[in-house]
């Protein structure tokens, strides 16, 4: 319909150039850090320096001294040169008056870690936080939160909050309204390899919010998916047109938090968000294109699949199990957990499974995809040839292995064990149908982790259970089915 | 209806005696351990030894010699004493000679590591499969198996198969189809905390099948919680009927493989099973009041709180988060992940929410339950406080705190952690409501794997995500809700 097409948003390129001193300031300065290394403010400010920020930075207080080496000024106004961006960590009491500061300072944008505003309920602190916007449209610079931990940008050297996280540079950015979800979502990227472009706490967004976000990731060149943790919007019409255009583009992954009423009860608190219903925020998601999941875990998951494989348009799989015993459950379990999902786990031609007969005989084990090579325990030699023999099918798309570390590490020499797992790694760069491995925790936590690391590492995405691996695929393929047509989004990934 | 109760199976006490020389024989023979210690064989024999079997035990080898100082007997009947319990672990071509001298014998039972039967589905093999069972019904014994690893029996010394895996002995019987799933569920119990009185892999259940181990743990007094891996039954009318017996005096808890297409097609190579419907089964299970769940995890989830907090008649959960920091998006998560499985996550009373601004304060806090203490920053004093708030309320069954590892390990000394771990520990154990501590994975593995050990070790289960945690408390509280009018069943626990 092309008449509807000419109705919709279009991304506005300006936004990039609008938002670049948020993400790339050429000068930092922190109001409420002080001679006390503790506080906040000055744990903020180490995270700064520490993380490498190469422009300047001016801690701000209105007692002065002297912090890591830098010198306190008492106001912002007193800093000599140029400040594009200010941190303000004070009590809620104070922040009117910094906003006049920020003004007569020409800054671009601030942020404030600072809360008690709208998400408190009191209708006092609502006006203060109306009157902030106000005072920030009038000085001509941006707001970001309160009651937020503003932005990571590890390319220039802005670390996330005064925490110390480093997750890998890489192509996902990540916008949230509650500052937890983004530290968690950072950490399952040091752990699982999920690297990231960009990420933004935006709080209560009284100002900029996610729509504002979305938009400059989704014209982002160093962003190519995106992931969203919302509570409520201020416009949801605005916030569904830019999910709309950005998934054209680039997936848009996205959780909606409070969609119970005892959760919506508690965005209230948080982030001042108002409840709505989660079936109408489902519908409008998938009309928009965006890939809805629900929790942190589903989120990570389908952000690190994405980030992965890239491209998948059909996800018939292949589970190859059993690398050492108990491949017959093993089996059951993975077809179970895909095929609940609608996934397609297709019989094997027969050529290929009289291939299969062959090395690992009829006695025994599951053929018919579920492979099963609980016959030949910890074979590297078999387990190669195995996925050599399902690749090499045309309808199947993606290799899950299941790999069950409690047995392979409790029963083969440490040397056998790397000696599978360097197959996977081989086997997994030399062709290029997507492979997955399914490594569940067990008792030898410590060594299946250091797999998990090295299979990470060499590209490999790592599941804990078939059933989340099986999710993430479904998240994935369901993006490039809804947007076959779409060319801008086929040529990203 | 009295009629209908009439008709109900009972549970038959002679079931006991009958299996007892299985989890309790007095000697054990192991055909097929040989000279080579590396065979499957000898393996199973060297487990018996180390797990402390005070029977006898008995190598078997036509070919004689001498292993782990024992001599190797050339046949079963040649030894001198009577034998309760024969391992195989020989080719199938050779089980029907063996099953003449089991006879000769005067053996109570014989499980078969030894594979390829109906599984295989050659009508050759099948109808060996048959001849076995005919020739152990003449010879007056059972057999379990074909193509298991048999039972687990701890308190007896009867270790599983030719693993090294020792759980703790405790109250749960398991009962399944596949033996992999009882070596995970085995490592689950020894990471989690789960403990088994017995476990039964029971591979094709030529003769002995699930409903017979049903009727055995349901009459066991060691056994307290039943779970079932299931992937079909030879008389599902008669598993059915003792499921509904077996659930009036224990939870049974069942997970079911093979409930669709792709998972059925596996089922049928790996033990023979048939395809059924998954809704007839979901259906079946649900009036003979068994406890289903999906897949390894939801059921070790599941069979961990049975066996932890005993009886849940009422399921009101009182959520406690931001131990340090990012309390409001634990809070969202938490909520919604228990609202959407129906679980009430009530507001708390105004009293106890004045309570909480005491020491909380208004800024920067969610106070509805959940209660978000990061503006008390890890304080163990403000968490104890908190704890009883919530613990007083009587209208709260359940307190399940959310412990983010990764930002309690990153931002506290280590003793300050400790203490916050010790205060949950002390505080479950000085009142009567059920603690549950969901522990999300993160960057400092080793210590959070220590606290999990920790809180496990003092008897408070622990759960990885709020949506694992959730499922469990909505599984357990319908078993008793289900049977709230069977005083068997609240005896029990």
């Amino acid at each position: 319909m092309p008449g509807e097409s000419k109705m919709r948003y279009k991304l506005n390129q300006e936004k990039l150039k609008e938002l670049e001193p948020i993400f790339y300031p050429r000068s930092v300065a922190v109001v409420g850090a002080s001679v006390n290394e503790q506080k906040t403010g000055s744990q903020w400010l180490k995270g700064l320096i520490s993380s490498g920020f190469k422009g300047e930075l001016y801690p701000v207080n209105p007692r002065g001294g002297e912090v890591f080496g830098l010198r306190i000024y008492r106001h912002l106004r007193s800093i000599p040169g140029p400040v594009d961006l200010v941190i303000v960590c004070i009590p809620r009491a104070s922040v009117l008056r910094v906003l006049g500061d920020c003004a007569a300072k020409g800054i671009k944008a601030v942020y404030f870690f600072t809360a008690g505003f709208r998400e408190s309920g009191e209708t006092e602190w609502i006006k203060v936080e109306e009157e902030m916007v106000r005072r920030a449209r009038q000085g001509g610079f941006r707001i970001i939160g309160p009651n937020c931990f503003g932005v990571y940008s590890p390319e220039h050297g802005i670390p996330y909050g005064p925490f110390n996280l480093h997750a890998e540079i890489g192509p996902v950015g990540f916008i949230s309204q509650s500052s937890g979800h983004v530290g968690k979502i950072l950490e399952f990227g040091m752990t699982r390899g999920v690297g990231f472009s960009k990420a933004i706490s935006l709080g209560n967004g009284a100002d900029l919010g996610s729509a504002d976000f979305l938009e400059y990731l989704a014209l982002d060149p160093r962003t190519n998916i995106i992931g969203l943790y919302v509570e409520g919007a201020r416009d949801s019409r605005c916030l569904f047109e830019t999910i709309r255009a950005a998934s054209e583009m680039k997936p848009v992954v996205v959780w909606k938090g409070g969609r119970t009423p005892a959760g919506a009860r508690a965005t209230a608190s948080h982030t001042g968000a108002l409840a709505a219903s989660a079936d109408v925020w489902s519908g409008a998601l998938k009309q928009a294109g965006a890939i809805e999941v629900q929790g942190l875990e589903e989120l990570a998951d389908t952000l690190l699949l994405f980030q992965r494989v890239g491209r998948l348009e059909r996800s018939n799989v292949s589970i190859i199990c059993g690398l050492t015993d108990g491949g017959g459950g093993e089996a059951v379990l993975g077809a179970d957990a895909c095929a609940a999902l609608g996934i397609e786990v297709p019989a094997l031609i027969e050529k290929t499974r009289q291939e299969l007969v062959k090395f690992l005989g009829e006695v025994g084990s599951v053929l018919c995809n579920p492979v099963d090579l609980s016959q030949r325990f910890g074979d590297p030699q078999a387990l190669e040839r195995a996925m050599e023999l399902v690749a090499a099918e045309p309808y199947i798309d993606v290799i899950v292995m299941y790999e069950n570390a409690g047995v392979i590490l409790g029963s083969l020499l440490k040397e056998r064990a790397d000696e599978l797992n360097n197959t996977i790694v081989n086997f997994s760069q030399k062709q290029s149908k997507p492979v997955l491995v399914v490594l569940p925790p067990g008792p030898a936590e410590m060594r299946r982790l250091e797999i998990e690391r090295m299979l990470s590492h060499a590209g490999i995405p790592v599941y804990p259970s078939m059933e989340r691996a099986a999710k993430a695929i479904s998240n994935v393929n369901r993006y490039f089915r809804r947007n076959a047509g779409s060319s801008k989004a086929q040529k990203r990934l």
